[in-house]
């Protein structure tokens, strides 16, 4: 099967190379686009060079599967051509609520594979794809009723010109030089920033919109939620603290059960020094962490606990190639 | 008035010797202890070179108000040996919630320090001040059913040695060399650790009980609250995202205004790009930031908001100097 990737280039499309590699993805051949500032230049692919092409004159014909993971305009302009040849698979927010088009991750809601109107299949938001993997098994059990989200984002969930400044910064910082930001409204080294994306109405960004907006669309409407979202000095992985309500009464040993044994999920909560995951662990893995799981004594039903996934993956390039294969099989 | 300082070489210690000389604070003498290991050092006041005592063959007699701050268990020995002869403000946890000491936060509590019972007044915990200085305006107004706090903690908070291995870790880490942790559980550089103080019962920490039990003594035992604190790469500066739920309907244009009239408070809360206070800014500044402000749509009678201070005033050294002026007024 032909494969594209639109935005090649990226720190996400680099990614999906780096998964559809590590899966042994059925490829016949694999095609690289990006904008005409990338084409030209060479991305390895199980031991071949590939040469980006320029995603302006790009043939959509000649794959089956087309990943897109350029930003929200990009996906506007191209993603709609692309379909008519090829499914898309986008990154992008762009059509994330579109009606028409399925919202996935795959081990929550891979039934609405079967609604694909446009051709199109949305990849949600990096900190979205971490949380409903958690939240899906523990509402199967105990109905979710509300969530109170803080985050703890990683600067790659930005792009690599983001993490390049983080370096840079801190470099910076540690020489007592003078920090200008470019990629951040203020100075991310050694700090944290309490805005990711653009603020919308009633003073919430646009991040925790769509954390609110898209877990409703994958796992269920009627889960109430409501998002902080916190951009701190860590390269890649994001972390979350959760206080989930549930509708019926938990039981936390089988809480700590359900979520080792959900697909994509690991438990890792020792209660003592470093009996935890942090953000640097998570980095390469496939796995969303779950560790600091304990009654909320202030609340009736309720539990804390603290999340930890590699955004490009799970958030990104996993969950896209994750889709296809879903995708593949369901048809 | 003859004052002393327990812990004068500490993060802490150093901090009240700025604070106390700022202030124009009325000192007659000024008396430095600390461990033997750091006696016979100087610390400068006011132009003049103070040379550092040794606690253990310390005179208590000398001062009227001494202040503790060299950690629990030099508190547990020394400081009912101070109390004998001075008023003592202690910063360590040691005695907090004993129902014989005061606990003090100048802003919202001053008329505890009418019941002294040991000659001993209790500092708060750091991120437990920044919060009862901004709930106190707002249970007054609303009164407060519930909070959930995630912290976004610095590493000043530990002490001098977390800051100084953040940055050695921070340097070896851009050299892409082998970090090893002395004073965290897990690698703090360009990473965040869902972990301070000890564990206790339940999978909380310390420092997760101490906010909940501090700012019920402090501010109203019905308040139900409850936190998960995380130590992010940061040198000073303590963040809290906070999701407050209020038993009356609120108005967000009063609580703006309320809380930007509190004292130790200011709302800096614009709604775009940069309109916010970040933990880097607030260094070295007496108030509480509050930014982000919003409605929660997903509960009823809810806001979220965002709130910095530099853990080393407000936290620790400001807030024990105001008790000493407080204790002074109400004497």
């Amino acid at each position: 099967m032909n494969i594209a990737i639109v935005g090649a280039t990226g720190n996400v499309g680099r990614k999906i190379i780096e998964v559809l590699e590590k899966k042994d993805f059925p490829i016949g051949n694999l095609y690289l686009a990006a904008s005409s500032k990338s084409a030209g230049s060479k991305l390895k692919f199980k031991n071949k060079e590939i040469e980006v092409e320029n995603l302006e004159t790009f043939d959509f014909s000649k794959a089956k599967i087309t990943f897109f993971s350029a930003g929200g305009k990009i996906s506007e302009k191209y993603v709609p051509l692309a379909a008519k040849h090829s499914v898309v698979i986008d990154n992008s927010s762009y059509f994330r609520m579109d009606p028409d088009v399925p919202l996935i991750v795959p081990q929550v809601n891979s039934n609405d594979l079967k609604n694909i109107k446009k051709n199109i299949i949305a990849n949600p938001n990096c900190s979205t794809a971490q949380l409903v993997i958690i939240l899906k098994p523990l509402h199967d059990l105990f109905n979710i009723k509300r969530v109170v989200i803080s985050t703890y984002q990683s600067t790659s969930g930005a792009g690599k010109a983001p993490m390049d400044e983080l370096v840079e910064q801190t470099k910076l910082s540690l020489e007592n030089k003078k920090i200008i930001s470019k990629n951040f409204t203020k100075q991310i080294a050694f700090n944290a920033i309490p805005h990711i994306d653009m603020f919308v109405d009633d003073g919430y960004t646009k991040e925790e919109v769509k954390m609110v907006n898209e877990t409703k669309k994958i796992l269920d409407n009627k889960i109430e939620l409501t998002a902080t979202c916190v951009r701190i000095p860590v390269m890649v992985s994001h972390a979350e603290s959760l206080n989930i309500e549930f509708v019926k009464p938990f039981n936390l040993e089988k809480i700590r059960e359900v979520l080792n044994n959900a697909d994509g999920c690991k438990v890792v909560d020792e209660r003592k020094d470093g009996g935890y995951i942090t953000p640097a662990e998570a980095e390469g893995k496939n796995e969303t962490f779950i560790s600091r799981i304990r009654k909320d004594n202030s609340n009736k039903n309720t539990i804390n606990l603290w999340c930890v996934s590699d955004n490009l993956l799970r958030g990104a390039a996993l969950n896209a190639v994750e889709i296809a294969e879903a995708y593949i099989k369901n048809k």
